[in-house]
């Protein structure tokens, strides 16, 4: 750790290929991209930047076109305070946990059934697990929890976080829509320590979250005396852009193509075409010109292929009076004129092709 | 290679990080990030690639701030042919090649003595530095080698496929003054086939090639039997920042802080610094609130050592005025008034920040 050398509190945002040690699952590969930010402090890290990080996943997904989602918050604290409250052995917090976080894929009576063979009473096991499904009844969690208060320290303060991160959520700009406290997410994974996230498309509970995290206060810990506490979200981008694409989620309409125009050539001499490119090129527009010596239509399955919206064709006709034809890849239309005449159209095109959001949610629209 | 679903030419760009067998030195490290641009060519590859290939190139640089480099070329096809004329036995030429490559390191006379080792007569040798370096006498390289044409198939390939790059380089926009025929070229790799490149700062011959490439039409054969030639150039992207940041290159007025914005909170309570970094987000600014319990310089530090241009102060007078307190950093300006009235300011010294080109080109200014 580098951790001298850093202005805290440290905020980091990578994209970068990581590693799954478990089995590869339709759309789960062993190598994958994955998108992460995180905000780590130096002793201590404020709440506020619990309801920050998500805030930032808001912004985010909205921003590239999702909109009918919903960033789940809960907190282990006030699980584990809960947990006590109801009698659970404070050494098997953890295994309750991560049959708490079953819930959703295993169904109500199995994870029951679970708590009794953990120990717990059968009658306890009902009483939390009515008290964590609250708000499928239309009850208020915050209101529901407030009748444990003041018996468990970590209970009070996990309910004062998740209080905390509800009302700065809101304060940051996400709207009720798109957060809900959620007493059913526990995240299986053990270095939580307080707020856990989840976020589901309304649209598809069956993906499962899309984007995940929350606070560890001694991951750090692993590798320095030093106290690191932090609080971060990931994003299984591989996962998502796999889903997203098979339910039709991304935007066809929106200009992938490595160029905006190919120049076809039909003399032997590439020289006009040559400064033809380079004149589209200083006018702002990516300009690829086709060399291979095909068939006129293999040519324009190229540009077909790659989706290039703009071909140029360039013959003797065109050189000598200065003019160009450009095939309208979308529409078919043809127009021959100078390049100077044809410029301005071929990027305010480009431009609006560029303008949609890469993600068009469906449900939203 | 899946090169059944690629659409020929296949044109990749990729900067990742790749690996060097070698020793490392100063500012070669053994893991570094690399740029590479390529193009590939299913069966046959027009020379009109090898022109634009290092075009982009110029493009990139320039685009960068980067002004006072010149990108050499010369074709391996030509001195294979060369070196035949001047009797060196045709499995002796690579040798030849990785001789003539070291001449700027060790200089013409340990050049001519390797070459004469290897079994050239001294005349031979003679002539042949002669040749590779007349451009160093202000002789024209083309018409020089023209002297040798239709004695050797080879010779005359290489020589008209470097008139040919060069030529098309020139319609590509690259100006005269940033490229140039370099016959001591050779690149010590066995995989070129036909064109080189190395790219100089003219005012940094010491630091070596800054991007290098060409053509290699056989390489793709010891993975598959299909015929893929391919010419690309790479930049070692690590050793060139190194580069350019030990030289003082990297312009420092650059914004490169992760902020624009950092919110101080004066008071306890967190909520109206989050509407108002919320308020300055949605107007386009960067914004972090600065939550940590320290004290008054340390917060300040915190946005210095960042980078970060603007701080915003909200303390107990500010909420109940409805105004702010902006400090710009640089010069230590402090201007209190409502949100709105200042909004403007800081997105106008913001863009004006983002304009610069990252890289200061000293020679050229």
């Amino acid at each position: 750790l580098n951790a001298g050398q850093l202005a805290f509190p440290f905020r980091r945002f990578q994209i970068g290929k990581v590693y799954r040690g478990e089995r590869a699952q339709r759309g789960r590969f062993r190598e994958f991209y994955q998108a992460d930010i995180d905000v780590i402090g130096d002793g201590a890290l404020d709440i506020i930047n619990d309801a920050e990080m998500p805030s930032i996943i808001y912004r985010a997904f909205t921003a590239l076109g999702l909109r009918r989602f919903v960033i789940r918050i809960n907190n282990r604290k006030l699980l584990s305070g809960l947990f006590a409250l109801m009698g659970v052995e404070t050494e098997k917090a953890g295994d309750v946990m991560r049959i708490i976080d079953k819930l959703e894929k295993i169904g109500r009576e199995k994870v029951a059934a679970l708590l009794v063979e953990l120990g717990l009473a059968q009658d306890k096991a009902d009483a939390l697990l009515d008290l964590l499904t609250c708000s499928d009844r239309g009850e208020d969690p915050l209101q529901q929890l407030d009748a444990f208060a003041s018996q468990n320290e970590q209970f009070d303060a996990g309910l004062n976080e998740l209080r905390t991160v509800a009302s700065l959520m809101a304060g940051f700009g996400v709207p009720e829509t798109h957060f809900k406290i959620d007493l059913t997410i526990a995240r299986g994974l053990d270095y939580y320590t307080g707020t856990v996230y989840e976020t589901h498309l309304l649209d598809h509970p069956e993906i499962g979250s899309i984007c995940s995290g929350g606070r560890y206060d001694n991951l750090a810990g692993y590798y320095t005396d030093r106290k690191l506490p932090g609080v971060g979200l990931s994003i299984g981008l591989t996962r998502l852009f796999f889903v997203l694409q098979d339910q039709g989620y991304l935007s066809p309409s929106l200009l992938t193509a490595p160029a905006d125009v190919l120049v076809i050539p039909m003399t032997e001499d590439f020289a006009p075409a040559v400064q033809l490119a380079t004149a589209l090129r200083e006018a702002g527009l990516r300009t690829q010109i086709y060399s291979e010596n095909k068939k006129f239509k293999a040519r324009l399955q190229y540009a077909d292929k790659l989706g290039i919206p703009f071909v140029v064709f360039l013959g003797e006709d065109e050189i000598n009076s200065g003019k160009i034809t450009v095939k309208d890849m979308a529409s078919g239309e043809q127009t021959t004129a100078s390049p100077t005449m044809l410029i301005s159209g071929m990027l305010q095109r480009v431009a609006a092709l560029r303008e949609g959001a890469p993600i068009r949610d469906k449900g939203g629209e």
